[in-house]
């Protein structure tokens, strides 16, 4: 069980779509580990895992899992991580949150490592893990702010099922075979699980995703809003989004149009820089009809970026096509990544 | 065959998607017709088709087919349009026409009713029908204009597979199957027939509709831009589209962005001017989760629009999603209703 030397990691939620995605990440990047604890709600308890080839049972996550572990990988839930990640930081472990629970909290860093791995430094145990298209939007933007200043963003996007979890996936592609056999069905699950009306997913498009708020806006197109913010130190930056899901099983993409605030900036300044950048694959030739695709993204850890065109009236205005794996740079590429960085920098350290 | 008093209607491209729409079309709207001639090309001449009852032989159009025509809708391609348009117009008859060979010619009227109706009457024996996602954006956006003045357009599209025709419908449908079936398959027709690559569409997001033109921008997304500034007069717009095909079998939605020049506008100001707007069909209440999706729109002649929100920074800017039956408003019943039209203002005489 585990390496000679290593961090003590416990993944919460381990049965859970992201959760998987987490082991696997964990495994092919070959991450120091001592000892594996896997965590689960008591539905899921006694589930048998495989990591590296070892059999692991998945135990119920209890506030004295957590004792000796260096690292929590939280993603089951925000109810699990509100009752649990104190506990976890109380017994000494640094928890990185996958959920919402604690992102806009003033005093949890909210981290992309490509963009503000800096602000790991001021945690206080808990450490945030943006929402999924936030990530690999502020990937592609980032390298833009730091070279041409940026002032406002609007974003339209076109996200996955498995963004819903694995009973959502089965639920689309349910409802396909029946649509195919020209078959009934009754949607159940999407878009909100605990909102009451449901909506046919397969073959359609549907503007909502999380709860309305009261200004309008859904929340996931706030959580794009505020922790786009958050995350690039820019409380004064315009955001705003439309959140749209799709029948596509795994890979959001995101048409977005920015204002920068330099002027005379051409579309190839643009290709060229992010060519460069850190987490970004430049996929922008359309005389070859290259550019990023959910279809081609599904289990890489980039973030695809293509048809950057530079606006056709707008002097500062620029459009592009942001495509990423929503589980992996969205979720557990991140969390790893986020792992990775904390004993990189020395906030954790190998027993 | 036909009534006793009424027009000669020829429809050019009798068996396709389109022409296929415009003969239902025809027939709901019990639009007076006292002689039917259905033409498309040399290949599918000979299909029989049924219009009010009664079986039709559908023929090769040539030019002789336009003698004694009134009007003539014309859906059979671009290269028949450019063939035969001229013909049937030296023989007398009015053209409505579906594809994008006429529509930026400074002599031919691009018509959508609900906008510029008026425009009807500079024709010179060609009318064309604008593409389908201009369509449905200019019937949301003109009472706004009207009441507000508009400044700028930004426009994120989630098309639908039929507006690539019922070959490409086949497709998606086969390889959705394959993909749930865990087999192989071969894209052969999607994004662009006449492009070299293929690329799946099924499970998939596709940001290519038309060749790429040498801005970067595709031809889809250029002819969002020029014809909606040709259909609402306005040449100073500030217009760009970002065009993506979803798998979605009919009615396109649109994720659209304005900037209006009047401050001091809400959200509810909006909503209650589309309520009452011709053609418009508001759905938006967040409360009750009401807003338009595709697969609600399907065989509908309605723009549907919610999600109509205030930008959260710009207090001129606005956000809404609108959705359309793109084989429909975007297509058949526009060019019907342009008929309806001149028959109305007395720019054609029944017989």
């Amino acid at each position: 069980m585990g390496e000679a030397k290593g961090l003590n990691i416990a993944v919460v939620g381990a049965t859970g779509a992201v959760g998987q995605q987490m082991l696997r990440t964990l495994e092919n990047r070959n991450f120091p580990i001592k000892h594996l604890t896997l965590l689960s709600s008591a539905r899921s308890a006694g589930t048998k895992v495989t990591f590296k080839g070892e059999e692991y049972v998945v135990q119920e996550a209890a506030p004295d899992s957590f004792e000796g572990i260096d690292i929590a990988l939280f993603s089951a839930g925000g109810s699990v991580s509100k009752a649990l990640a104190p506990e976890a930081v109380k017994r000494g472990a640094i928890v990185v949150d996958n959920t919402s629970a604690y992102r806009m909290d003033t005093d949890v860093p909210l981290v992309v490592p490509e963009v503000n791995e800096e602000d790991l430094r001021g945690h206080n145990g808990i450490i945030a893990n943006p929402n999924c298209s936030t990530i690999q939007m502020v990937v592609a933007l980032e390298p833009l702010r730091q070279q041409y200043g940026l002032n406002k963003v609007v974003v339209s996007t076109y996200q996955a099922v498995s963004g819903a979890g694995a009973a959502a996936v089965a639920e689309m592609k349910d409802q396909a075979r029946a649509i195919l056999n020209d078959e009934e069905f009754t949607p159940q699950i999407l878009p909100v699980g605990s909102d009451v009306k449901k909506y046919q997913i397969a073959f359609n498009a549907v503007p909502q995703i999380d709860k309305f708020q009261d200004n309008g806006f859904t929340f996931e197109e706030m959580k794009m809003v505020n922790e786009t913010k958050k995350i690039m130190h820019m409380p004064e930056l315009k955001v705003a989004a439309t959140c749209v899901r799709l029948p596509v099983e795994t890979g959001h993409s995101e048409s977005v149009y920015i204002e920068i605030d330099q002027e005379g900036v051409t579309a190839s300044d643009i290709q060229q820089l992010l060519e460069k950048a850190p987490g970004v694959v430049l996929q922008d030739n359309p005389s070859e009809q290259i550019y990023p695709m959910p279809a081609h993204s599904v289990g890489k850890n980039d973030v695809f970026v293509g048809r950057i065109r530079k606006d056709l009236d707008e002097e500062k205005g620029f459009h592009m096509w942001i495509v990423s794996d929503n589980l992996l740079k969205g979720a557990a590429w991140n969390s790893v990544q986020i792992a990775e960085s904390l004993l990189r920098m020395g906030l954790v350290e190998e027993k």
